[in-house]
């Protein structure tokens, strides 16, 4: 009977009535004997609102203030959620990212935690007290001022509070009764995945799985903190992402966890390299520069006859803009032919463990792409996940394809229970 | 050339084009050589709108939480008015009430200021920042818990940080031109007053003028910090309230500064209380338990024959429910014989210097009373001021000739700028 820290978004505090549902839920944990620190969202859509807000009076909101805005939002939902606690006769106490002791750097909208002091927290349980803590905030180290810490805070305030407080598990709370092993919508035999490793949920993090985000799990792997992914809508076992030992039978065997997809990234392909050393740092060099996250990246075989080589890689398509302009600045100076931009793509990923080593994955994953009249653009691999990237029109029908392939299909449609979108 | 406070209140700042707006008459007041502080009110009608939503999830919503739901409200306007002023190239920051040095005492909902240690403010300022602080808020000595101030929260800290920094002048924007003889929207020939006494502003402010709070009057009383109440709407001067040396030739004249009025209040009759000592101190006593403010006492003169009287007092509507309960579990032990309760009251003040050594006052004061055919129920009168209640509907009629008998009209309704109610 340790200490439970529970995460709940957006989504299931967007009104009165969730905010009382989750009010009860939070006190039954209680009643099972539990310490329980929860970390909650802005209600709904209330960030976008203060964004939109932010915009009307200001075509580049300064991100110190922006931060101040957008904390508001928590602010709101939590003292809500401590009020609805002790309406049911429980004690409960909110607190901001500050007042919970989330340190972070001083890099505003997108700040990085570097400690947490969790010591108001620690008293408000030892004095008997639900503690809410507001996700997604915190207060930087040098300057004192609010901050954000970006897409995912919430659940990365959740972990990095279990963590500090030596909590027994993570409990994510989302509309989605766990991990999937594809997203419900497209396939709809995607089984619920019971248990799966950090690193292979990082991997569908990565590869497009919205119920996750990479960052969160990255905290919880070096913390070795369990994470319960489960809905706050049913009372159903989610997905457990924790260290999860190789069993002896399983050893020389691939053990896929599921298929993921993306469509938020587009293509940008430099044509005309001059095939030579160090041309490819210097085109990656101007993308750093600008700050964008590449995903994929591939270069064809140099034609010999022209000495010159085409560079591909992938990136969200809300950096494509500024990736060509990046690219268009140097374009001179390294001497490529021209730029080519397609943002009707699509990436599908195969996840699991003892892949490298098992060829007829790969055999089995290109034949079901093959048999599905799916072309392939762009391949890329890691020990545990290959991905493709295909045309838009085709991931959906890629997606079930691979996953029926490899036999993650339930055995009816039935058991799938799916509740909206996964955030 | 020195430092300025300005406040502006929720219906200056309702929107995004009235951010925008305050913002350029900040800087402004900037470009024209001032250091700026501003205090700003949550926009519109947030605060009433959280209160709603507290209500949904909780019948009696817990203080500190209700404390933490409310002060996101300032949070969002002054983190958008911050924007705004850098949108226009001039640096600003925005601050909580913590952040800016507001501490206050613990009672959550209605906290006092207790110390004012704005050191990040002058560190902003010293910077060539615009400091940008959320009024109505402040943090608690001794819990560190986040506190409200109750009704005129924002002036009181604009007040209170205009006398730490040594400010040159509270300027306190609204939507009114500034301090009327009479309610404008009663009293269509009310002048704007130039300027006034912290006394006759006290008493204006507590005889139901909603310009100014008194609290907030009190405060500038108390560190002498002259106020300059203006429109945010225009440009115009409006009303100074400031220590008011009189002048030589007045010294014996009575000098009336307006005619308030209020129908906020009911009154309560307490029929045949006993007419021996100590039995009123009995009923105030269990009206002062109960955290009753009561306005206007009176108690009818004893009729011989029965040795029993009447004593009649006002207090806010609000209270009336838990001023006969107070009184009905006292009513056996004092053995009075019934309570009264009535709402349908109003109440005419007037208010100025040297009234009580003017006996002319008073009279004239009844006889347009009289004139207007209002009968008077209660009186009551202090050295600047003189008190009666009606009927309310009798009110407005009762203010119109007050108003024209002390010769307050102005030559003409058309100079009166009125923008609509006043907070």
């Amino acid at each position: 009977m340790g200490l439970v820290v529970q995460k709940y978004g957006g989504s299931s505090v967007a009104d009165a009535e969730g905010i009382k549902r989750v009010a009860r839920r939070i006190v039954d944990t209680k009643k099972a004997g539990h310490e329980v620190v929860v970390v909650v969202s802005a209600m709904g859509d209330t960030t976008d609102e203060l964004i939109d807000l932010a915009e009307q009076v200001s075509p580049f909101p300064a991100g110190r203030e922006l931060d101040m805005l957008l904390t508001s939002g928590e602010r709101i939902s939590m003292a809500l959620l401590a009020m609805a606690i002790k309406s049911l006769g429980h004690e409960a106490q909110s607190f901001t990212g500050s007042q919970a002791g989330v340190i972070t750097d001083s890099v505003h909208n997108k700040a990085r935690i570097i400690d947490v002091t969790p010591g108001r927290i620690r008293t408000a349980l030892d004095g008997g007290n639900i503690a809410i803590v507001a996700g997604f905030q915190g207060v930087s180290l040098d300057s004192k001022d609010i901050t954000t810490l970006g897409r995912g805070g919430s659940d990365t305030t959740a972990v990095a509070l279990a963590a500090a407080l030596n909590a027994e598990v993570c409990e994510i709370y989302t509309d989605v009764d766990g991990v999937f092993t594809a997203d419900p919508r497209v396939v709809k035999r995607a089984r619920k995945i019971d248990e799966i490793g950090y690193e292979d949920m990082l991997e569908l993090a990565s590869s497009g799985s919205k119920v996750l985000l990479a960052r969160c799990v990255e905290y919880a792997r070096r913390y070795n903190m369990p994470i319960h992914v489960r809905s706050s809508f049913s009372g159903h076992v989610g997905t457990w992402v924790r260290n999860k030992p190789t069993e002896g039978g399983e050893m020389e065997h691939a053990i896929i966890s599921g298929v993921a997809h993306d469509t938020s990234e587009a293509k940008v392909t430099v044509v005309g390299v001059p095939d030579k050393p160090g041309e490819a740092a210097r085109i990656f060099r101007a993308i750093a520069d600008a700050e964008i996250n590449i995903d994929m990246v591939v270069q064809n075989v140099s034609a010999a006859s022209t000495g010159l080589t085409d560079i591909s890689f992938t990136a969200p398509k809300t950096e494509g803009r500024k990736a060509i302009e990046a690219l268009e600045r140097v374009q001179e100076g390294i001497g490529f032919e021209s730029l080519r931009y397609d943002d009707q793509i699509g990436k599908i990923s195969l996840v699991g463990a003892g892949m490298r080593s098992n060829p007829g994955v790969t055999a089995t994953f290109f034949e079901a792409l093959s048999a599905a009249s799916v072309n392939i653009e762009l391949i890329s691999t890691s020990e545990i996940r290959i991905s493709v990237v295909t045309r838009a029109d085709d991931v959906n029908e890629a997606v079930r394809a691979v996953h029926s392939a490899f036999g993650l299909d339930s055995e009816s449609d039935e058991a799938v229970v799916y509740g909206g979108t996964g955030r």
